[in-house]
């Protein structure tokens, strides 16, 4: 007979950094919860597999389609701002400096693990390109996301694109002191007159 | 209308020891993984909820009424080890070196937190002391549980009951140098011939 509370603790340690200790602990609260709240939590994991897909158009997750940005008439059509997962969205959107439409690549190109451009959503990025001025590739800053904006930014240069890369440089609030070579290189290479 | 997505994150973030950065990326973690992943974890939830108890001599966690270890015939009933939680009972079992039965508190004393004895099994403990030799009191190493502890020896005694306590003392494999002053303390206070 298999035992209930071992077969929760194996579930929740295939979670991303739920480690067995983690998920004992988190198995006993669920264990101790009424079943109302546990219920809560089951229904609302349930309800994002039900309830949400990815836009037909962007890739951005939506409980609608076309999402709400790209049926908002109000949101500037000739830029699109690339990003590597739906979740990279949200951050962009609290700055307020993009009025512009998003690209989900849901990925990045990463040769090691076999993900090439036909593995991410480039083709799909190819066909949207009808009026656009600018592309503003914001993947991450990193070998994978470095790696998948200097593909694109060639690819679509030579479709007389504009292309643009998030500017690299010290955090606000940062410290030169504290800031790594790397990153403050970058920064200065950046640097911009005022 | 409400998104279920944020829901999600507001569910999971109401668990102990997920913050809401780790809430957002079991989220998003969730969101990508297969339907029947998702209900394997949600089923293994609702299992836990419904097919375990508190085993009605002990408290233990069971899916059976007395639990295992109540209804052995080889335990030896006259020595029963105080716990404070059910999860506390197999670190004890692995050592091998009880072979009588568990009691569970579901608590421990805590005046500022307005648990007193009624609040905790107590009264179902002293339901069970006939022919019982000896009580242990297994309760945590901590303010909590040894007011506890000290609380159920001196009941205990009163009632002609032998009470031990765990040891304290340094940690098998330690190191004195690295060993806290009031374990060390403890491990001086408790030293034994050989």
């Amino acid at each position: 007979m298999s035992d209930p509370l071992a077969t929760l603790v194996g579930e929740l340690a295939r979670l991303p950094s739920i480690g067995p200790k983690t998920a004992s602990r988190l198995a006993h609260h669920l264990l101790k919860v009424s079943r109302v709240e546990a219920q809560n939590l089951t229904q609302a994991i349930l309800d994002v597999k039900d309830l949400l897909f990815n836009c037909g158009t962007c890739n951005a997750i939506t409980p609608v389609n076309p999402c709400y940005i790209c049926s908002d008439p109000h949101r500037d059509r000739t830029r699109i701002c690339v990003v590597e997962e739906p979740f990279n969205i949200k951050p962009i959107e609290r700055t307020g400096e993009h009025r512009g439409t998003y690209h989900v690549l849901l990925g990045a190109l990463s040769p090691q693990r076999g993900i090439g451009p036909k593995e991410i959503a480039t083709d799909q990025l190819l066909n949207r390109l009808e009026g656009v001025e600018e592309v503003i590739l914001a993947t991450n800053p990193n070998v994978e996301g470095e790696a998948t904006a200097l593909y694109l930014a060639r690819l679509l240069k030579s479709k007389g694109i504009e292309v643009s890369r998030l500017a690299f440089g010290m955090p606000v609030g940062g410290d030169i002191e504290y800031t790594d070579e790397v990153t403050l290189g970058r920064s200065l290479a950046g640097r911009r007159l005022i």
